[in-house]
């Protein structure tokens, strides 16, 4: 089914404000939510709403709660989230980053005790609107083995880069694993195996079948070994940088919860050469555009380019929602 | 042959002394080529001497040069490397970088003009040998498609994070490809085929031919797209930040020459919590090690851990060498 945006995020403010969210939070958390449903990014969008109401009923998010200073130094912040939603949290830290890049040249919020993000991107998209490019990353549980061993250790740690740019800014939003879980969960309802390695099954070898994938939440890094120790330096940055909870400790949870977050950015406003700026944008573009296609029909694109066109379409046409999370949404409302 | 680290240091500063490098750059040169090689990456240490002569000789190198300011705000500068050696314009600029985290809590040197820093590994350590937590890259002549493209448009752009640790930093040093040329070649000299897809063949399939693939020169960027989106916005920002060439504008060149590179230092000191961060950084290393292998005799390293073991045993042993290589050295000398 197609529902506009504007009724998505009308459904979404009145179940955030019936689980409790002061109003001014409802209203943001629902734009958020139906903006990223918006872009194409579902599974963090409207699909991840009934998984987000149940870690509020549960209390593992809370309602009230929101992000403080707890350190600073320079251009450099330490920020605990007192575990309120990742949204909200994550939309601060990227704005005081802002901020702070503004002041400084460049600016950094470290975040721990805070709850999924939700879309990475949300955050890379904020920085670059208001002219920051951004570096963000999170930490996750653990999803993945690290190279050589068996059992997952490693979170997927999704790593966000962005860069403005007036016709549309470039953001890259990947997780460090092959295939999202979620993707997988796609392959195997379409009956189809993945089109590369996305984890490994039970006789420990690598697999592009989704159902044995899926069956041992081993996810595959990207560049095998070496994505298995970008994850890691990446969780090692995040936990060191806000002094929060590391992958290791998220998996002693029951549910994950407790993330900690770098959020970085820098103003290029300072060197004045915005028309340079897009010059060599513009030239970067151009000369990855113009390549001859590996295949016929291949096309090649920036980070970011699809979700603009994603989102064109979308506010033309309505939003693609399953049917059967649109009536579980509803179901929460009454 | 294995020989020691003082003795490649002496060769290698009389070398440099031979092709005009004053004593000071000289002896630095011969220390971080050893070094790397000391660190068992010849690649980019002793076997990458030739080559480096051989730039100096066509003036791509210039001797006398060296990286100087051009643009500062707050805690970011925008360097010029007036085609200077690669290794010494890295250095200053780490340096720099550590300089300006020291004072703002984070310090970015964006660097233009630069010739190719061999070992990206070097100033990762140099970093955290001041206490700094580093993110550096560079960008490369093109060597990869972008996905979906035929003709290689996408350096390799090697990317270096690192962190300060008692027991030995923390060192991811890896270029985007998912094998290095270097690498590749090897396997072609032994006559085997590479564990997993490296590049594209003549029809234009992925390949885990060696032979195939150094015919083309069309190298894999790790995790197929993803590798390619984070290639191509790693180029994006250090063209931009740097006022400078871009992997376009570098492909363009009859040699890889006026490289743009990124040197981000964050100085986790401000937070005056040491013990802290040596526990957390524990805590995610025991929690690594202990992981059971997925394979019998499996073994699950952090990054830079076999670096140092490396190190340890070539300097008790002596440095592994290629007798050609060495020879090919021994020749220039003369």
């Amino acid at each position: 089914m197609k529902i506009s945006s504007e009724h998505i995020q009308d459904v979404l403010y009145k179940l955030f404000i019936k689980y409790k969210f002061a109003k001014k939070k409802a209203k943001y958390l629902a734009k958020v939510h139906t903006e990223s449903t918006l872009d194409g990014v579902n599974s963090h969008g409207i699909n991840r709403v009934p998984l987000f109401i149940k870690y509020v009923k549960k209390g593992l998010v809370k309602v009230d709660a929101e992000a403080e200073k707890v350190e600073s130094f320079g251009a450099i912040e330490r920020w605990d989230g007192n575990f309120g939603s990742g949204i909200i949290n994550a939309t601060k830290c990227t704005n005081r980053a802002i901020e702070l890049a503004k002041i400084h040249g460049m600016g950094l919020v470290a975040l721990r005790n805070t709850n999924h993000w939700m879309r990475g991107g949300t955050y890379g998209w904020q920085a670059a609107d208001a002219g920051c490019i951004s570096i963000l990353f999170t930490n996750t549980q653990p999803n993945m083995p690290p190279w050589g061993g068996k059992d997952s250790r490693l979170g997927n740690n999704p790593l966000i880069v962005s860069i403005p740019r007036e016709k549309g800014h470039i953001v890259l939003d990947m997780a460090i694993s092959q295939f999202a879980f979620g993707k997988i969960y796609d392959y195997k309802l379409k009956g189809e195996k993945l089109p590369f390695h996305g984890g490994w099954d039970d006789k420990n070898e690598l697999s592009k079948d989704p159902e044995k994938i899926l069956a041992n939440e081993r996810g595959l890094p990207i560049g095998y070994w070496k994505g298995s120790a970008l994850s890691l330096i990446l969780d090692m940055l995040v936990t060191l940088l806000a002094a929060g909870d590391s992958t290791c400790k998220i998996g002693l949870k029951e549910y994950e919860t407790g993330v900690s977050q770098v959020f970085l950015c820098i103003y290029p406003g300072i060197f004045n050469d915005k028309s340079l700026r897009e010059k060599l944008l513009k030239e970067i573009i151009d000369y990855t555009h113009a390549v001859e296609p590996m295949h016929p029909g291949n096309k090649t694109y920036y980070p970011g380019e699809r979700t603009l066109q994603t989102r064109v379409r979308n506010l033309k046409e309505g939003i693609p929602v399953s049917e059967e999370v649109w009536q579980r949404v509803m179901k929460l409302l009454v």
